[in-house]
């Protein structure tokens, strides 16, 4: 057998967390939360179970969720989805980002990626046949050049996937970047990837500029969100894709041969919290921890890049040592037990960016164990 | 936007389930147990919830989960596959299928199903290019022609889809059709996508014949397993895929960016319910369940055909009406209360079949149920 992925290898943040645990590192690398999910959402599910929420889930997810959901985008973005055929549940925001691909991209189609980029975007792009074509984004705010894009648009541009709030950068989109944004797509075919799964964890008094929340963008967008960052329970596999009907139907046709549908309990459960007025909100707890983690790093010779969004942060080490990041991280997780994730792999081409990303999404007390390490660099 | 899969629908399962629960209808179509785990398992993912399992699992999967599959294959089988790299824990064997055929599927490649064939399989196939040649399965017993196999056979043959036991048909695989698979692929390039989510559910003092059994059919073969089926729990959406490790290297390299990982509360606690020494085995129990709904059934005009494993039943309506399975199935359950599956789904071209399928994966109340309006007919 040949690889249909030959350059692929294990995810960064496999590597990482293993590397962590294999030499008891503070794990600061792989994006999860070290703390729980509420304990009432965790009764709730355990409740679904115990009340006979076992078997299949219907294919679209369990309704009274994706009502909750249709409420939420309708407050916050100002528009309306039908639930029963514009959202759909999936098995986490990466099961909706390969599904999204999958329905869409065909042989010679070109999908625009901005570097740094989310580790699985390309590979699945190849995956199904397509080409990424990169953008970088401008250092050290990581801002998007729209003038580069629209010089990279080709009649083979089918997508353009847009991180925001942006991983691994926190960078997030200005009102201005989606009216550009807007003016290019306005009278093409082209499709949009939103992945805004960090849409509640933004910072500063700045508004998460969603491309739902324009009707010119949201009309060929395919808007992928992780119930997993915001309520803290990334193992639980629980996001969803919101798009309008006829690019739905055709999501839901790999969909359903994809997972088919998934883990009920976990959706009945959250549906059940949700439905008890309970917040969505984690922008201010985030905000805290990063500010809490930047104040405890404020005296080492790692220098934080500016962290709008998201829970992680960029620290730029170039006055430590100018070893490759790569090599830099792997050392500083074996020798120092601290691990972080080296920026350079989120980039097609070889980058010398001395920059290394933190995950905030910790306790007091982890955030103080990495620091101490840190401050000692 | 143009379809990538034009000629799919709705899955039937969705769309008979829907039907059935709008007409309030006893529901012996999409297959499903209408009853519960066993309460310790419950407990179990409960406990491993409320104990921090909340955070993404291991990429692989939950290693001890892993080694309790390792051995139950290694009892049953007598092959041994290491837990590290040659099971991985899938969200369903749905997604285990899906993510085996992105995995090796390339433009131009030719899959060979048996039809009837699950709805899944086709599609999968096309999505990533391939063609499904179809080998017809032999009236009424549905046994495979193997000299028609090997007709069918080209140099473009990339794989095999075996699913034994067979659903819709509840048909078995013998010793000599290992023999005669074995030696078909055994000189060849061809891979074998083993859907053997029934293992456990082999009557009339049958073996199962897994492909990894043998390791001159194992070496070249993706299994996958479902958990729901075995544990009565289809909504967790919990299986498992097992190859060699070369095969599963690439398996992986989709699935890190198809799901990343799988629900971890449901893989820990299973894990831990398996430790206590609880049983797979499930035969016996839907063997009586089968006895009990032939036997309620044995005055109706409706005909079972043999079914051997799985927890379907294919019934003969000739005797009752010749109208299309698709229009009488849906008909059954609008008028007269009763879901079912049409079998000419299954096939790739039109049959006239006059055969449904029906479910028993039921308590006694709801095979009684739908017995009694089977009796009416
Ligand atoms: C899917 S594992 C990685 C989690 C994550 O999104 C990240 O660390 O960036
Ligand atoms: C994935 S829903 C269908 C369940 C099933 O395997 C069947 O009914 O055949």
């Amino acid at each position: 057998l040949s690889s249909k992925l030959p350059r692929v290898g294990t995810t960064i943040f496999t590597e990482m967390s293993a590397l962590a645990q294999q030499h008891n590192a503070v794990n600061l690398s792989q994006g999860f939360p070290d703390f729980d999910p509420h304990p009432k959402l965790i009764e709730a599910v355990s409740n679904a179970m115990k009340s006979g929420h076992n078997q299949y889930a219907p294919m679209g997810g369990w309704l009274p969720l994706r009502e909750r959901i249709a409420e939420q985008i309708e407050q916050r973005y100002g528009t309306a989805f039908n639930p029963e055929d514009e959202i759909t549940i999936t098995a986490g925001a990466t099961q909706a980002l390969c599904t999204a691909m999958a329905a869409t991209i065909t042989e010679g189609d070109e999908v625009i990626l901005f570097t740094p980029a989310y580790d699985a975007y390309a590979p699945l792009v190849e995956l199904f046949g397509g080409t990424p074509v990169y953008v970088k984004l401008q250092f050290p705010d990581y801002h998007i050049d729209w003038d580069q894009l629209q010089h990279m648009i080709s009649h083979k541009t089918k997508m353009i996937v847009i991180n925001n709030p942006h991983n691994p950068t926190g960078a997030v989109l200005k009102e201005e970047d989606l009216d550009r944004l807007e003016r290019i797509v306005k009278n093409s075919n082209i499709l949009l990837l939103a992945d805004e799964v960090y849409e509640h964890i933004i910072f500063d008094g700045l508004k998460h500029q969603s491309l739902l929340s324009r009707s010119a963008l949201a009309e060929r967008t395919i808007a992928v969100y992780s119930f997993g960052k915001t309520f803290h329970m990334t193992g639980w596999k629980l996001g969803y894709a919101v798009a309008p009907q006829n690019l739905m139907k055709e999501f839901r046709k790999v969909h359903q041969f994809n997972v088919f549908s998934v883990n009920r309990p976990a959706q009945v459960g959250l549906a059940e919290f949700l439905t008890d007025g309970s917040q969505w909100e984690v922008g201010q707890m985030y905000a805290q921890k990063r500010d809490e983690f930047l104040k405890l790093v404020s005296s080492s010779r790692f220098k934080a890049l500016a962290s709008h969004g998201s829970y992680f942060v960029l620290m730029d080490y170039s006055a430590v040592t100018d070893e490759p990041d790569m090599e830099y991280a792997k050392r500083l997780t074996i020798e120092k037990g601290l691990a972080s994730i080296p920026v350079s792999v989120f980039y097609n081409v070889p980058t010398d960016h001395k920059v290394l990303r933190f995950c905030f999404a910790k306790n007091s007390e982890t955030l103080e164990r990495g620091a101490e390490i840190l401050n000692t660099l």
